[in-house]
C-alpha cells in the first residue's frame, strides 16, 4: 500500500471553497482505499488530507481521472501552499475500503 | 467527527513488535470510522497512526476497552516517544466505515 499525509493551505478565506473542490473529485478512484479530508483546528485556512492507495501507481493514475483533473483545475487558484507532507507505507487498520 | 494524526517512535528495533501490539487492539472499537497504521519511509523505528472517530468521546472511551488497555500495556515499554501529533475535524471522504 501507499500512503500520503499532508496539509493544504487555502488562500485566505477560501477553505470551504477548496473543500468543495476536493469533495467533487473523490467519487470513484480506482485503488483508493481511504481518503479523508479534515479541518485543521488551529489554522482557519488549512485542511489535512490523509490517503491510502493500493499502490503508488494507482495514486499517480488518479491524477489523470477527469473528475480529479477538474478538481485540480478548480482548486489550484485557491491553494496557497502545502506543508507537512509525508509518504508512508500503510500496513493495516480499520476502514480500508476493500483492502486485502 | 474527531481526527488524530500522529507519529509513534518505537524503541530502537522494536517497530514490528509495536505494530503487533497495536494491531491486536483494533478489532472492534465503537465509533471508530478509520484507523490506519503506516510505516514511516525514512525513520526505521517510526509508525504513523491516522484515526477518525465519530466523536472525541468515542475516542476517549476506546482507551478503556479491554483490548486497547491490553495493547497499551504491551506497547508502553517499547514506545520511545510521540511527535507530529495533530487533532483534526474530519469532514468527509472515502473509507469512513459506517460514517453518515
Amino acid at each position: 500500500m501507499y500512503g500520503l499525509i499532508g496539509r493544504m493551505i487555502a488562500a485566505p478565506g477560501k477553505r470551504d471553497e477548496l473543500l468543495s473542490a476536493l469533495n467533487g473529485s473523490i467519487g470513484h478512484m480506482p485503488g483508493c482505499l481511504s481518503y479523508v479530508i479534515a479541518l485543521d483546528r488551529e489554522h482557519p485556512d488549512a485542511l489535512w488530507v490523509t490517503e491510502v492507495w493500493d499502490s503508488a501507481e494507482s495514486h499517480k493514475a488518479s491524477l489523470s481521472l477527469p473528475e480529479v483533473r477538474a478538481a485540480i483545475t478548480k482548486a489550484r487558484p485557491i491553494i496557497a501552499g502545502f506543508d507537512n507532507r509525508v509518504e508512508t507505507i500503510p500496513v493495516g487498520g480499520v476502514g480500508l475500503a476493500g483492502a486485502k
